[in-house]
């Protein structure tokens, strides 16, 4: 999701500072990470499955409580350096949806910071 | 603890931006989840529990280790997106103080960022 | 690595706001917990090794998926408040650059934003 990222500070017109990448939603988070090889990305949703499981003894009366664990573990935003006018991720990152609880409909809102590069 | 982080939106007279809670403590966190039933917090809780056991031969003299990792897991801070002066959280979002080694007097710092939504 | 936060915002000239450190590689993330005791951090790494282990069945071909996923959960990046000129952490708090796949050479990318505290 990278191009929609880079399109909202386009937009934005911001030159220095950061974006936030923030998901509304309590069963589903966002990360970065790698993005070339796209075993990384299962090897993790594998590993979450297998320390977190589907059904643990949860009292959660929906049955989705481990989508709501991952989600905290991972976490709600991301932020991004902005410099240029452009994102600043490192050469193997990229931001990831993390969906735990889909497939489903979701959103994800942008907010651009002001700021300026060390 | 949404209406203070609300009040704090309030006093500083933000308009567009974000709002940083941060946790000034190495035992305690701060997460955004749900908050609609109380039994995904009890679920997040034991499970956190259960994954970093309070025993499990740590090297840390006051004793407290699993306390420290769980706060690393959750985190220290939260950005929330603020929009039209008030605090942007998704429907089923509120934002959790995660006390891992309590109950103790703790307290919470909040930060106020100009920014611009998307 | 406080001293070195520290001096980029010197260098910045920021009063008011926070930090961010963001760290550009998808093996190493950054947290914030005690400084004061060395076994805290020897607790923490070992915590995570034992629930992530290098070897766990992975697909990604380079054989260090356990370091991205420990990146995803401990996170890129870290915020820190800025008031008075000065980072503001509490009392037995340190920003910990969290190496999972070295030792390398590795960067940190620091921006500063304005803001106000609450």
């Amino acid at each position: 999701m990278d191009h929609l990222l880079t399109e909202s500070i386009q937009k934005s017109h911001l030159s220095e500072g950061a974006l936030i990448a923030f998901v509304p939603h309590t069963t589903a988070g966002i990360t970065i990470n790698e993005n070339a090889d796209p075993a990384v990305k299962h090897d993790l949703l594998i590993s979450l499955e297998r320390k977190i499981p589907f059904s643990e003894g949860y009292t959660h009366i929906e049955g989705n409580s481990a989508a709501h664990i991952k989600t905290t573990l991972v976490g709600s935003s991301v932020l991004v350096p902005v410099s240029g006018g452009r994102l600043q991720l490192g050469t193997w990152q990229s931001v990831f949806f993390a969906e735990f609880d889909g497939p489903r409909r979701r959103s994800l809102w942008v907010t651009t910071l002001s700021g300026q590069p060390d």
